[in-house]
């Protein structure tokens, strides 16, 4: 686990997009940031508290968390100079570029040194077992999707926290970089090894009491043939006994695969159902979670009634209307 | 590329199992293989000529295999005498053992002061891409199982076997250690990362001849929890144009999970045939292959009958029959 609360890093970030993970975790765990540390440039904002090292330090902050994507794919000298400070201050530093932190000299001899850690969050730190199978104790939900990000994340976070107000054991259990730093910990699973996947998500999500939820954080889609087999991993590894429907109306084809379109909610239920009876014969698909970010409120409103009257399911957007009905149906089961 | 031919080591391989691997070699490409090497002790015996490293170099061996599973799962003192040896006269080695060539010192300077080259075949040697599901040319096969280890191995390799004597363009494409071994080339598919299974799979199977077939070895089964991930990215990264069902007809349970009932083979033929649309809607399933091992010949008759009967489709057992049958169906499509 990396250690709380943060200091997050928006080095020279052009914009807001780039600062995506910071806002990530300033959304859904704003306790776990003290402030940001933006650098000459910064055109990003999160609305908290700038602070230097020491003033982070002063506050209490134990991680340098690198909450922007960095331009051209290296560690510029600039950021260098932060980070290497921050090492020699006392904070452990967190990451998910894709270049390493491991790979940096500079970094590795200043850790060392100065007895700290740095954290790949891309980077599995763990020796994964293989999925045995066994029914585990406490309940799942899992949001699959019609294609690759249509929202998944955003859906298991927004259930948590939900649940989290109505005073539900709930725990959001990450299987990416982004919801890893936002949370703390969890299982980068898209590079762990194929024969580990299931293994990954069985460890990630262990036996619990019998009314907690794991939240468990959807990747890819069985529909996208390229990520199909970490999805599927997904849904035998966390035997859910929920799972939510997640889909983005406006898209015209596969992320990234223009010859391939993307499934019905039909489809999509009646593939995942009987794929994720095999682990948990008692699994319904609870609900639907729509994405309508690029519809207008009264689109939004007429698409997700629309969906909700021919699936027969309560169908939201989460981020317009929030999970209340997602997690009254949870509650149902 | 795994250099050819071979030289067969059994070690000191207790007995004939334990030599599974060069079994295979020796039954289906024995011109890859001049000869044993076998220690004292050794109970195995291929049935091919006993060689010394010296016999070995003169009929031509440029590989020393290592074709058996070692004790205790570390490489003996006597064994690495051997080995160290065969590096120095110019042999390169190749293992699928789970401890690594790589991690054995000796092993690693000898290879470096001779100019050798040590193949642990369990690990991933390329860089792999993620899928980008085009549609390829040629044509692909892929046998898929109710469970792990019911003979789909076999099954790909009797039917290009049955392919080659018929004239017909083919080539097996092996995903595990044994396969790759064999053949001298594929992908370890189960210790690739999560993210690029279907991009290693594509990269095996490339562009080619319209009336090429490759026979894509499977993995794992769509209803095996601990592997369904990467049998889902060989159908989706292999876009098979036929699947063939294969079948253990004795097995209780899940190999390795007590609480996991077998589907039947309609099951496996509903689930798996939608997948593989998704990746080439002009996929068929062609056949049957079921493993009778462990009945008689009038049960293991039986058996093939009444699952054609009932299925409607070729059922063969390939080890007894051949796969005509199989190869037939395919001339068909």
């Amino acid at each position: 686990m990396i250690q709380t609360p943060y200091l997050l890093f928006l080095g020279d970030a052009p914009d807001q997009l780039a600062a995506k993970v910071a806002q990530g975790i300033k959304d859904w765990r704003p306790e776990n940031a003290v402030g940001q540390l933006r650098m000459e440039g910064c055109g990003a904002d999160l609305g908290i508290r700038d602070m230097s090292l020491e003033d982070a330090q002063a506050a209490g902050a134990k991680t340098l968390v690198i909450g922007v994507a960095n331009r051209g794919g290296y560690i510029s000298k600039a950021w260098k100079e932060v980070l290497v400070k921050a090492l020699q201050m006392g904070f452990d530093i967190a990451s998910g570029l894709h270049n390493l932190l491991r790979d940096e000299d500079e970094l590795v001899a200043a850790a060392r040194v100065n007895g700290r850690t740095l954290f790949d969050v891309r980077i599995p730190s763990v020796a994964y077992p293989i999925a045995n199978g066994v029914k585990r104790t406490g309940k799942r939900c899992l949001a699959i999707g019609t294609d690759c990000s249509v929202g998944k994340m955003y859906t298991g976070l927004a259930m948590d926290a939900e649940m989290q107000r109505r005073g539900m054991k709930s725990t959001f259990r990450p299987t990416g970089q982004t919801g890893i730093l936002i949370t703390g910990g969890g299982v980068p699973l898209d590079a762990v090894i194929a024969d580990f996947m299931a293994g990954a998500v069985e460890y990630l999500t262990p036996d619990n009491d019998p009314d907690h939820w794991d939240h468990l954080e959807g990747q890819g889609s069985l529909f996208h043939v390229s990520y199909s087999g970490v999805t599927m991993a997904l849904i035998h590894g966390g035997q859910p006994d929920a799972l939510v429907l997640a889909h983005e109306p406006t898209r015209t084809h596969m992320r990234g695969l223009p010859d391939y379109a993307l499934p019905s909610l039909e489809d999509l239920r009646d593939t995942a159902l009987p794929m994720a009876r095999i682990a948990n014969p008692a699994c319904q698909v609870v609900g639907i979670s729509v994405n309508t970010q690029k519809l207008s409120d009264a689109e939004a409103a007429d698409c997700l009634a629309r969906i909700e009257d021919r699936m027969g399911l309560p169908t939201v957007d989460t981020f317009r209307y929030g999970a209340g009905r997602l997690v009254d149906a949870l509650q149902a089961i």
